[in-house]
């Protein structure tokens, strides 16, 4: 397996793969990699003939109070896993390797990404689109895999590779789950052996959905387990406008805090 | 030649073209082609195997007040002087071909559009920016050729190609003149006689900076011609910041309306 640490040496590596005629997957991480990010190659592979996965903590995608410095990592696990997944390059740039000191371009979505996530955490996804870009342009896939569980991060990719013409594919895989139902993330490991009993409540809330009050009922539900909902909607899956009236194919995302954690999940209704 | 009108189209070529192994040179431009566009080509062909010309009067760079409606198209013509210059291909599309109704994802540059004309034309520079970005997308060029006479469009296009990781070289290539020292522009269509004789006073106050007030000596020149200073600055090559004191490599640059054309010149010092 390939581990390359700059933009220069992935993107000599990825012409060559182009140049002999190899269909190149993508998968791009935070890194500290479970089962989820696993299925995303499987899907990965089955679209393309060398997969990469990327492993970057992108600075610019975390508010200043939200928890970029701890966000949990370990590359050695991480090229583990790649490694036994039959990953054929690993991209894990430090962020000056990414960012120069004078960086003044940014790739901004100006519809999808106000409500829900985008609404609470500024920035976000301008940060997102930034280094989605920039890794699309270095890694130069033929498809790029992201996971259903971002799914507004995932509208917003597909919306930019659309509006900026970007010549690839991508494709949004399920989530994973645990047996118990609680929605794979890096993030789950900060959760307290009581709070991961609490963190259930997320897919709880969104396997109650029913009646004429759909969003009070995931509330409910979020409280109930003692969770502080930031929100709790259901919205149109193509403008993530949320809707009046709840039709098949609706999209209900949720957003809440347990503990210090912020854990979100969603379902296609 | 071949002529493209979609992006889809555009891209297949493209794609057929780097699977080949041929390197594409790239020139981007909104058309009523001159012999300026042209010395483009030509430096394109030093680097690449297969040209492509774009031609497209690009909407979003356009302010509300600005010459859109207007901007000279002579589509046949252009296709005629691309044959002759030996391009491999034109790609006209409609602005309906480049823009979904609902685009929401733009480029955005964040320092060197401050002053000049991005100060003078909000959100020119998103949209060139953003237009610049889809295009190489759709053509994947290996290099891509600008004109200086759009300095701080071709500093803007280095810095978003730096900064999104575009796997293009950049060619900055000299601007060509009329045999009086006009910079050509298609713009200059626009201009009576009497304003054709007037718009020299752009590059006489080039050739006039000297002193201790060198911004004070091209505005003096530009009035005399009976021409309106948009702007006359004289900055720093990398940052477009101006500088206090000038010292070779610094760059003039020069904004003029002559009647109702704005007009555009500089020179590296």
């Amino acid at each position: 397996m390939n581990l390359f640490h700059t933009p220069q040496e992935m993107t000599t590596w990825a012409q060559e793969q182009r140049r002999s005629g190899r269909r190149i997957g993508f998968v791009p991480t935070m890194g500290y990699l479970h089962a989820g990010h696993l299925s995303l190659v499987t899907e990965a592979k089955k679209n393309a003939d060398v997969i990469v996965v990327s492993i970057f903590v992108n600075p610019t995608q975390f508010g200043p109070h939200e928890d970029f410095e701890k966000y949990p990592r370990d590359e050695a696990h991480d090229m583990t896993l790649c490694k036994e997944a039959g990953v054929a390059a690993v991209f894990l740039p430090t962020p000056s390797a990414m960012y120069a000191p004078n960086a003044s371009v940014f790739v901004d979505e100006s519809t999808l990404q106000y409500g829900l996530c985008g609404e609470r955490r500024p920035g976000h996804f301008r940060g997102v689109c930034t280094v989605v870009a920039k890794l699309f342009n270095i890694v130069l896939p033929d498809v790029a895999v992201f996971g259903q569980k971002d799914f507004q991060q995932a509208s917003i990719i597909q919306r930019m590779v659309r509006d900026l013409n970007f010549p690839i594919e991508i494709v949004v895989a399920p989530t994973l789950r645990e047996p118990d139902g609680l929605a794979m993330s890096s993030r789950n490991v900060y959760l307290s052996a009581d709070e991961r009993k609490r963190a259930l409540g997320l897919s709880r809330a969104l396997d109650a959905i029913s009646g004429d009050t759909p969003c009070r009922v995931m509330c409910d539900v979020l409280e109930q387990h003692g969770l502080r909902v930031d929100y709790a909607e259901i919205v149109d899956a193509d403008t993530l406008v949320p809707v009046e009236k709840v039709t098949k194919g609706n999209v209900a995302l949720i957003a809440a805090y347990c503990g210090k954690t912020r854990l979100i999940d969603n379902r296609i209704l």
